[in-house]
């Protein structure tokens, strides 16, 4: 049976003379954009590239706000004031909306970056403030983020559609998390395995984790990396097989 | 005869850490704000604080870009290009613009700052690029800035309304350019020669130059230092002065 | 009896356009000046001043690393590893070890600053990398910072002399930390009851706790602070009545 | 009849998450590494690897300073302040000069990256300023740049030793110039072509000009492009060419 699903990556993520990922051929691939919006990584002009990039592809494009940690690409946790933080989402969302409507397209929602991502799942007060202060810049932001968890929860409250991800290249445990990153089982590097677990996705709703238990998990996107070797070819085999199956492979937004 | 001006002055130019200016005082005296974006000056948190002032004491809220360069607080020039420039120029009013929003206020007029300011007065492709991306993203949006100049006429050609300003506590040469900072009558300290200053400045269209000549200038708003010493008793002589004469003192936005 | 005793303060703080502090005052009432290093504040003309003050003044100089962190002035917690940690301060000291020099004076000692302070008296690994680095570069550094923890452990090992000191103007809990700054008796305010404490701690080795149980501290040096409101009368009472009392104050380095 | 040369490359390039260029090839091809210090490219951990790799090669350590601009990679004009240049460079030199100490290597040379390489060639007062600041640091440090020009100059009236060096990979007008960049015959990116230039720089002393005279350069160094498509290519069939000619490959510092 045909189901509808979106595939997400996070793109834009080049910085000044710096290039990171192949963001051309990412493009082309899926359907929702998280564009880096200058504090993790990213630029302005990188940021209007992308945007043109989303108009062009038809992709939906996203916000992706990061902590201010350009020398640790966001991926530390900082212990940035919940009311900061909330200021510092807002003023990174809103210069990709300016960018963006620039550009002819519009920002349709946003999602974390690394530790920001990691914290907002779990820290109440964070997650709070961030969703308030989205739903009082644009009430019809969609926030995207792993399923349950703190934002989720601060997303309803807030009035904000929430829609959940999950990822195709990362190996689960049974409680729905992720298996760490130097783990055995963490990272999926095939393709073809890759595609098959893209569609257990769509199909299922759920998927096999690391000890054979089933994880629920109901997303609404399917997180690719853009960042990483073979992602493209990653990226290539899960359209292929999706397309092939006869879901249909669009924005959650 | 009473006539309408508006003053404005550069506010929410605190850095983390580090205060600059008397925002509070100045805040109550001026009807216009241009509020640093984080590039030069200024951050998240400093910024919406400012967009609450701003709404709380009925003051138009205005972006004031810089060049990225926060360690010369965007008073050298830096040749950056003018397609990357319009890319960093929308960033940082789209930044306050959603800031701004989530506290119920809206950016009224975007007005550059230093080293930026006089480049956009005499860059024929910078000054084109800034006010296509600004038209592009908002066409309701005021440029503040000198009279005459690129800018102003880049601004005509976007479709965006021009508003010109003068210097309250600047002298003025013949040709209408400022007197440089470190020649004598460059700098205007006394509160009540700041006044007279301001009052001919609104009753005349013009102002006396360092040799006698006048300078027409024809100007929507005055501008105040905010981040000088004496500054809020500059600012309280002049609102007073020209309070007393009757004028009607408010925002051009 | 008279006692040996440094009275260190955290100096050259100010950034850009930004001043903080007045690093004027306190050089001549201080005999050792942790120098920040362009990571958290300070930046190389300021450096380059405080080197040269410190020079006027017989002040022996020390470099004040912290996170890579302006916006947060380095008092936020930031996930670093401990090998990129060391590479990061021996890079500040460094920094600051060649402006000294150019000004005719030698970093004598390094002190960390903020969230990195803490964490360096906490954490084993990050303080084993950072003495190490510190000793592979000059063995004739002096670590200053608070009695017993990870650090001074991890200095002995490498070493490294330390030094240890004890704040006036804060209050300590009978295990020796700190009274959390929001609690009642976190902070001292008055300039006698600061200068009562300084005679305390050189007199007897140690303070009252807030309960009235004795902490001992064995101090080197005193700390006090350089930007708060009343700093300067602070300093300048304590190194008053320690004069008065026929103490000499000088750098332990 | 054999000759010394030495061959440079700018290297340690990358920032962060951000890789630019292969090091580990060009360390091999190289005799001195003219390493980013942090402030246009590079970072603490980056430096401390290139160090490394320094020590590793015998390659001679050079300190690569450039402009405060990491979003412009150093590459935009900036105008700022001879003194404070002067203190930003010596920031730079220090904090590698740490770094490489430990390492186990010292710095040897100093070169200006990009727009602050063609700045201190021009300008008597920036140039004055670097180079005393240099000599006040350390007085064995040589300065690598281009024949002739202020740089040369203030070297030589500040007591520091100067290189000159010859690019490979660029075309040269008449007046000894660079063919600017987006001109025919700017760019030489033929491995066998570059080779044949190599080896006509070190055994005549000069190159061809675009217009067929003759440009004597006298270089003691060769600079190759570390972070070009190719660069490994031109750069090993550079060092072929010249030791299978029988020169001399080695560090000029």
């Amino acid at each position: 049976m045909a189901r509808e699903i979106d595939l997400n990556a996070d793109l834009g993520e080049s910085y000044g003379a710096w290039r990171m990922g192949d963001d051309e051929a990412m493009f082309a691939l899926i359907t929702s954009a998280n564009v880096a919006c200058g504090f993790h990584a990213g630029d302005p002009l990188t940021m209007l590239g992308s945007a043109r990039l989303a108009a062009e592809h038809g992709v939906a494009l996203g916000a992706h706000p990061g902590y201010r940690d350009r020398a640790g690409f966001g991926r530390r946790a900082l212990a940035v004031a919940a009311d900061e933080l909330a200021a510092e989402v807002l003023y990174q969302v809103g210069a990709l909306a300016a960018t963006a409507r620039s550009a002819g397209v519009e920002v349709r929602y946003v999602k974390a970056h690394g530790a920001l991502y990691h914290r907002l799942g779990a820290d109440h007060a964070a997650a709070t403030a961030v969703a308030d202060a989205l739903a009082g810049f644009d009430p019809a932001l969609v926030v995207l983020g792993a399923p349950g968890g703190e934002l989720e929860r601060a997303a309803a409250v807030a009035g904000l559609r929430y829609a959940r991800e999950a990822f195709i290249d990362r190996g689960y445990l049974a409680d729905g998390t992720l298996v760490p990153r130097h783990e055995p089982g963490a990272l999926v590097h095939d393709p073809g395995a890759a595609a098959d677990r893209a569609l257990e996705l769509v199909e299922t709703g759920g998927i096999a984790a690391d000890d054979g238990a089933r994880v629920e998990l109901a997303p609404d996107s399917l997180c690719l990396h853009g960042d990483t070797p073979g992602s493209v070819d990653i990226a290539r085999a899960v359209r292929s097989a999706l397309d092939a199956a006869g879901h249909v492979v669009r924005p959650f937004a």
